[in-house]
């Protein structure tokens, strides 16, 4: 049932049966660490190119999720993957030799909050049964395709984030036990002129206060309502950047908002802003924010995936650079 | 509700109420150009960038579409956008000024298929009301990216086909009238190994083939079912070798099938195999076929748009070319 301008209830909430996690080794000796189901320690984990590591760490997660799950492939109706990837090759790839029809989604950081956006709608509506939603992203494959060879070793800016290596993967189902995803926001596209492209938190901080001020408006209620209102990875400028944003619009966040791209490090200096990337808040969320929910130390969360849509040949060709963000609403009735 | 393993009957078929296309110069001198409702005589169109040209076109056919819907922005649920640029920012920048949710859609040039499948589900299970679906491509934004700067006049294989300059979008609703979404079939990803990413045709066949067969025997239907099946962009020599795998699944589909690609332009010289893109299917649908549908010359088409699921990193790495086709059924009983 829509609410409001952008949102909807959602009358059959999906669960989220099974997650999978696998984190880089920057990432497994952040804050986070002991909350990821598997660890690499090695960037590369065996294969001849980064990208050829990305993929393996997609298809794992998907893979894993899916053993956790029971399900079998035939009866999964869709693989829902994204990532940063030109053309994201690490989702196309990982869906190669898994023999479920495939749905490829491009929304950068926010994927992961579009796709369960989607996924939960068409399990609602009872169009599904079971889907996997899973995105990845390394910070190898990143520097190289949107920045500078690793080589170089150019300084990063003050405001930069260090792009997240990880996957993470959630099985959502009618049927089932878990939390469960209760009402969902799909996002705009906000550009309000920033072309930093070495400054994703002020791109996306726009973009998630719209998304987050018009779900409280549309559900109508207040901050307070959720434990926790975590966002992708605005960093620690942008999420800065956010709380004062949701002041103007007359919402106080400061003492329910986290961004899982400032928690997911452990102040490892390389990583200056924090984490980013379409993996970080599927990694932060199917680790560390699910086992939370498990445990019942957050009953009721507001996850809020947020991306810059920015390309290099956009930024090159003097662009500004739209942001994007989608929320979900997951809340978890057996605690 | 799903049939068989891929495919879904929809109980209330969206209808498409309106439909637009933008057509580059190369395309409108084809054997379509008749049909096309904006025909452009510059590739640049006043823009200072192919890029630019290309979000200009594809915002164009999505404002255009909206206004003959006669909708408002607050009608409708979300604009679901694709094209072929890294990170889709034709798509992506196309929405920044239209206040509607947007959903970005990777498939390469399947994804017009990709998002019509997804949109209809969503209308016939009732959680959207109204949603527009686009796609777009260009050739000098495409060749700048997959393969040499223009100015170098690289010498096109026998095999290479033509990137469409044009857009094409589709306002589909649970209401109004217009040709009707009956029944579609999701795609799985599809790799027999063709590393040649100057053949799209053989890397694209064999997901067009897997896909096709499978929407017929899901539906239990035979291929005269249809009055057209027509695939996105096999080309000529795809199409060729569609007909012969099909063959071997014990279906022929020699006297209903056509290709978009094949169709698009008038043998001109340097198109080769054929149109391909993102935008060809979506500029050939939301012209020649739905205005054959509507003056009932056509009245059951199943629309198979293809996707190479490549990127130039991949390529450079050696890696196999993986394909994907979605199938939509499209009917119109007013005629």
């Amino acid at each position: 049932m829509k609410l409001g301008e952008q949102s909807y209830a959602l009358e059959n909430p999906p669960k989220i049966i099974a997650h999978y996690s696998v984190a880089g080794p920057v990432e497994s000796k952040g804050m986070l660490g002991n909350f990821f189901d598997l660890k690499l320690d090695s960037d590369e984990w065996g294969e001849k190119s980064h990208e050829l590591a990305e993929c393996k760490m997609h298809h794992t997660a998907i893979m894993k999720a899916l053993d956790m799950s029971g399900l079998e492939f035939k009866d999964v109706n869709a693989v829902m993957c994204g990532d940063l990837l030109n053309q994201i090759i690490a989702s196309s790839y990982s869906a190669k030799d898994i023999e479920i029809p495939y749905l490829g989604f491009y929304g950068a950081c926010s994927t992961f909050g579009e796709m369960l956006c989607v996924a939960s709608l068409m399990i609602s509506s009872g169009s599904f049964k079971n889907v996997t939603c899973s995105t990845s992203s390394h910070f190898s494959t990143a520097e190289r395709q949107y920045r500078y060879p690793l080589e170089l070793g150019t300084q990063p800016t003050p405001t930069s984030q260090w792009t997240v290596t990880g996957s993470g993967c959630s099985v959502l189902s009618s049927d089932g036990e878990g939390p469960e995803i209760f009402a969902c926001t799909i996002g705009r596209v906000i550009d309000l002129g920033v072309k930093d492209a070495n400054n994703m938190g002020a791109v996306m901080a726009p973009a998630a206060c719209d998304t987050i001020c018009t779900h409280l408006n549309d559900l109508n209620i207040s901050p307070e309502f959720y434990d926790l209102i975590i966002t992708g990875d605005l960093g620690k400028f942008g999420s800065k950047l956010l709380l004062e944003l949701a002041r103007e619009r007359g919402f106080e966040l400061k003492d329910v908002h986290s961004d899982c791209g400032s928690m997911i490090f452990n102040n490892q200096p390389q990583t200056i802003q924090g984490g980013s990337g379409a993996g970080c808040s599927s990694l932060v969320f199917n680790s560390y924010i699910i086992k939370q929910m498990k445990s019942g130390n957050l009953k009721k969360v507001l996850l809020v995936p947020t991306g810059a849509l920015l390309s290099k040949t956009a930024s090159m060709q003097g662009e500004t650079i739209p942001g994007i963000a989608h929320a979900v609403s997951i809340g978890y009735r057996y605690n």
